[in-house]
């Protein structure tokens, strides 16, 4: 199990990671902010007869780093009843990669696992991000990937998701589950 | 009636932009193609001290010129399930200006009207657009903006939309009652 | 192509009527109106050793003509915002059959046409529809059903639906599209 | 607080009931299996001139029940993507009383607390239950209730909700709430 958890939040150490670094607490994995990568918005130039250009930013080093990854944590506060700009641009731009030669796009997602980590706080997340969940599971679906679950916390200001108990619990219990299945695959 | 257009493609003259020109067809609006707009993700200084700096970029001259219009059309192709990434900075870098002293944030959304065209193919965005449109409904709601209309159109290659019947016909429906509402309104 | 249509409404010639009539109109088509039938709730017994008993009412007859068929119309007003009571008791009652040795259930459903006609008032049908639209798309995908479209027509008040100038124009559309498909299916 | 349970499965002592007894161990409250009812579809009658007919079945003297209570916790297996079709009849015939001269419908409903506990099994209730659980948002949010919280319970056949670690243990949270909820208000 290769973890890869790509935070998009807009502020460091906020309420999405501290719930990450809580599932993910004694795991290894490898943790993106995304907000730190200069990630253009794509350019559609899937109809054009020579394709798409080489684009000048950090896009195309994290994205075939990201695919030598089996379990992807997507983690971001719900931003207008969506995910943060810089990780919508981040799945945009995969649409570059569809018919690139160097891979073959769909089986290169095909299995692997996806765990979805949100926080909002008004309207109340536990149905303001319902849009959002069902579009995360439209995509995984479209990629046949495999949604292990998802959390959706409450909090606002930084430290708040503290006093959610039900996400904290949650947490606890996928890192339980992640422990049992490394520690399963390492002895077979 | 001042209607802006918000145009979240990421190509000129596609599938979303005729739809919206078949809706404002003999309508004066103003255009905004996004994606000519060097539009930074947001930073989240909503807690800071100081609160938000400045940024660099297109962003604050756009959104007092969008605060000037009363009509919005939000116009986007259905990506990965939700708006493009930079339609969704857009939104997100509202956030910055919520509690900005030059205006009253709330006061300037109230009752304004929205129409979203999206357009989609695979899956048919008849049903995977949906948690979009309810993305919108819920941003709408929660400014207590008007959501008058949403269209849905089947299209992913250059010109297919024109093919698409009923989308082609709520356009004229749209473009009708438009007209109306202005001459009305010039009466007044 | 053999039309079935399932009218949920709790009014006969309803605003939903209305709209499918005016789809059908010159088109065969058996009706059913499920309010005249005696349709009991479902009595759970998928885990009991017996099986399920033969329930007394109207089900199991309109249950193997409705198998007959291999397009329908689900028509129904939003009530609370999902189907009508009787048509949700028509759902739950298939799960009576899955294991009925007189048919295949799965291969009964599979590669059938669904539409789908709903009207509702406040709030706004558009919007307020759609949780109810992703259950009828869930259903299909889940039977292997083709969801060909859906209507969200905005009408309360007897009548009220012959203003709805979009809902009209798409049952028109879907009355030419339908007729043409009846006369390439005779033809062959 | 005076708790009401309307049990809307199918069967006794299901998963459902099960997550409902731990939710609410030693805590009082009444509960109605709706299946022991006998509740018709309703027969909309709202544009008659003389409104509804008395209606000769159990409905009436449940609903007036029903509205003695203060906080409900509706609990119901996902059929088909939504509510059993008696716990639908049991919503569509609030419509009933909209206008009666004997209660005030909206008064009535106004700022009760809401509990939603659904089950489901395949595909996975943690998406296929969310366009239901958008439904049951819908109908408290039009209605001015509370909607405090759900869980979505993984489970099939009887039993097995026993392994779904994280929705037990949100019934334990919930149990602790609601304990010191009562105690609190015994206290005043």
């Amino acid at each position: 199990m290769k973890i890869m958890t790509l935070l998009g939040s807009s502020r460091k150490d906020g309420n999405t990671a501290y719930l990450s670094n809580k599932a993910l607490e004694g795991i290894d994995h490898k943790e993106i902010f995304l907000l730190e990568k200069k990630l253009n918005p794509i350019v559609d130039q899937r109809h054009d007869a020579g394709g798409f250009d080489m684009v000048n930013d950090d896009y195309e080093e994290l994205f075939f780093d990201f695919l030598q990854y089996d379990t992807y944590f997507f983690v971001t506060p719900v931003y207008w009843f969506g995910v943060s700009g810089q990780m919508k641009i981040f799945f945009d731009r995969w649409s570059q990669y569809m018919k690139d030669e160097r891979i073959d796009f769909w089986e290169a997602f095909r299995g692997k696992k996806a765990y979805v980590i949100v926080t909002g706080e008004n309207p109340h997340p536990k149905t303001a991000a319902l849009p959002l969940i069902l579009q995360f599971n439209a995509i995984f679906e479209y990629l046949n990937m495999e949604f292990v679950d998802y959390v959706i916390g409450k909090a606002n200001k930084p430290g708040d998701i503290q006093s959610d108990a039900y996400a904290l619990e949650k947490m606890k219990l996928w890192n339980q589950q992640l422990k049992a299945d490394s520690s399963e695959l390492t002895i077979r």
